[in-house]
């Protein structure tokens, strides 16, 4: 078993850096804060006895070595970054997990053959440089580095400027090294778990995701001189589609979800009617004919819904992955571990991207969750318990050393 | 009549400073552009003669002498302030083509009994602080300078810190002045008189308004893994406002206009689910009973649909005025005025709301306005003819001097 309380102590030392408002954190990717971060996060595996490479992604790799070098290392690997109103935990925990299970190695004097390499994968929230998940995304090869350098965040800074700048753009090529496996153990950010009072979650599939960036664009006019039977309203087309989405998505709930979370308005005045509304559908589902289907459903009716405005409609796809199907014998090896452990568990979906979906491309891949409070997430009051996640840390060593062969 | 080719180019000067995107102006109340403005207006007047007093809100006061001085003076106002996507003629053409009558008067040799003054009223558009109109309603009365010094921008800057910062804080104090009669010539900002084929619109009546800021506030959770039943999403609130806004206004016009021009989203993430928005409803009316019972409409109307989706509902005003109803003998001085110079007419309501629509409150108040093209104001593409413009500084002209005394 890992130490529970050193775990927590460093979940909580972490959550000083880039702190919320409401009890929570704001470290977004390649931030001031970001960078300091991942020094913490570096001080203290080297202090661990681990050794650093970073790629140009800014993916961080930090390398307990194995008694056999040559070997493909065992992965563990989530993200620091968080959403601007994030948790202490979403991403956190995995990758603070994996040192703890490198330090308790360490502590009980045990000697794996394949070395162990925990990650922290850069950008995983896409808030402020879409899409989510990027930099796993690149290593996996379904991203170009270049096109990930090239997204700019809402004050038009590019990614691969801010990344030099916080100082954290490695030498190496992404992609450009072996997985053996690779473990993310991640918060559920849903409320099944603690539903069920299970204490592990073992994630056979992830829901698959688009992100539509939508351009509605009417006419700025003023709103008291303008008669209501000419005006162009952009701010009605987003109303409009805002329930679209509600709609379409409840058809297909529970396999499905989609809402709306980002909204530009221009020029955003009192008096001047919207000129364009700028926001970003959400939607998704595990299930890749119903995922595509509302798509389907959304971009056949939307441009009509428009036009009956007098408003234009325009598209483009910032964010998308299918729904992934995790490794059946890593999946059996987390269970075996849960049940000698004496944890509950219980399969479940993800319902939210991870790094997993994406290194699940090029390596065999499972995911281990842990329950969370209220089943809230992406908020400041995201919340669980030390012993949840001592658990899922636990659940996390067994199947690591298994898989690392000791 | 007046000079429309020295009109116009002042009109094309002024539009330099605080250039748009898209061939307008964002010459918003308080920046820098804001004082390089008052600074060019105020150079153009000392050339023609005229003596400038300042008071605390910012209002600038130039003073053309009278034969006799003591008489309570004639005033010509509007402001040089624009939306951040505004036109060149919004405010602005009110203000210079006073400079112009004044310049004309001294060219044609003419002396008046009464002194003339040419104002700028500060921050007419209220964009950058609510409410619209501000400086005119501390003038008369209905807003207090405490009050208005503590509104705050978007970005938390203060009323009363910004109009120092540029150095345009005066000492006189606001409505310590007695105003024989006071005039305002502005663009339609709307259709009817282009449609109509009319050269000058007379003002006999003005829109009632109220702005309401509403905040709908849900949860922010994750969009990926809160299940569609437990959400309490409050950009379904602001999207079901928004349609409950339009069809009120529907019912009532074309006697009455509504929509919501400014929003902001919070945490505004493209996977978290809205937490909170924060958007201005605009409704106004010529009729105060319709407006009454607009707002009424809404206000007991939205609390429920917000519950309804989990959310919860808070609304305050942020900006009022009833229908005004001009000086009638003004009205007749203006339509005979249009009438001696062959210019066609017809009466007219504003839909926009003036800084005349508060000073009618404490003097004698007149407006007269020009078409603009395609009723577009608010809007970069805001239009005028130079003849337009031409032929309500004239009306203008000739109404001053008979309200002045020749
Ligand atoms: N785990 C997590 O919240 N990832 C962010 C990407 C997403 O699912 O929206
Ligand atoms: N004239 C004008 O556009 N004034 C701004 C105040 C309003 O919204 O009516």
């Amino acid at each position: 078993r890992i130490d529970g309380a050193r775990l927590w102590d460093s979940l909580m030392e972490m959550a000083k850096i880039g702190p919320g408002i409401a009890g929570g954190n704001n470290r977004q990717t390649l931030t001031d804060e970001d960078g300091e971060g991942r020094r913490l996060f570096q001080s203290w595996c080297e202090a661990a006895g681990m050794v650093m490479s970073v790629d140009q992604m800014g993916n961080m790799f930090l390398r307990h070595e194995g008694a056999e070098p040559d070997l493909d290392p065992v992965y563990i690997g989530s993200h620091l970054d968080t959403q601007p109103t994030g948790g202490k935990y979403d991403g956190v925990l995995g990758v603070l997990a994996g040192l703890e299970v490198v330090r308790s190695i360490r502590d009980l004097g045990i000697k794996t053959r394949r070395p162990i390499v925990v990650t922290n994968w850069t950008n995983e929230e896409g808030t402020r440089f879409a899409p989510a998940m990027m930099a796993s995304g690149v290593f996996a090869g379904v991203i170009s580095q270049e096109e990930a350098y090239d997204k700019r965040d809402a004050k038009g800074k590019r990614f691969g400027d801010e990344l030099a700048r916080i100082g954290w753009k490695g030498e190496e090529r992404p992609g450009d090294r072996k997985i053996h496996a690779m473990f993310e153990y991640h918060i559920e950010q849903g409320p099944i778990l603690e539903a069920e009072g299970k204490d592990i979650g073992i994630v056979t599939h992830g829901q698959g995701l688009r992100w539509i960036e939508c351009t509605v664009t009417g006419k700025g006019q003023h709103t008291g001189s303008t008669p209501m039977r000419m005006r162009r309203n952009a701010g009605r087309g987003l109303a409009q589609l805002t329930e679209l989405v509600h709609e379409i998505a409840m058809k297909h709930q529970p396999d499905a979800v989609g809402a709306i979370g980002h909204i530009d308005i221009f020029p955003n005045s009192r008096n001047i009617i919207v000129e364009k509304a700028v926001f970003t559908v959400d939607f998704r589902s595990h299930l890749l004919p119903v995922l595509l289907s509302m798509i389907e459903e959304y971009l056949a009716k939307a441009p009509a819904i428009c036009e009956a405005l007098g408003c234009s409609f325009e598209a483009k796809i910032v964010g998308q992955f299918d729904p992934p199907a995790f490794d059946e014998v890593l999946l059996n090896r987390i269970r075996a571990a849960a049940d000698r452990l004496g944890y509950s568990k219980m399969d479940i979906v993800s319902g939210a991207g991870h790094d997993a979906c994406w290194i699940n491309k090029v390596a065999p891949t499972v995911m281990i969750m842990c329950p969370c409070v209220d089943g809230l997430s992406h908020n400041e009051a995201e919340e669980i318990s030390p012993d949840w996640a001592q658990m899922g840390a636990d659940v996390l060593l067994n199947a690591v050393l298994e898989t690392a062969e000791v």
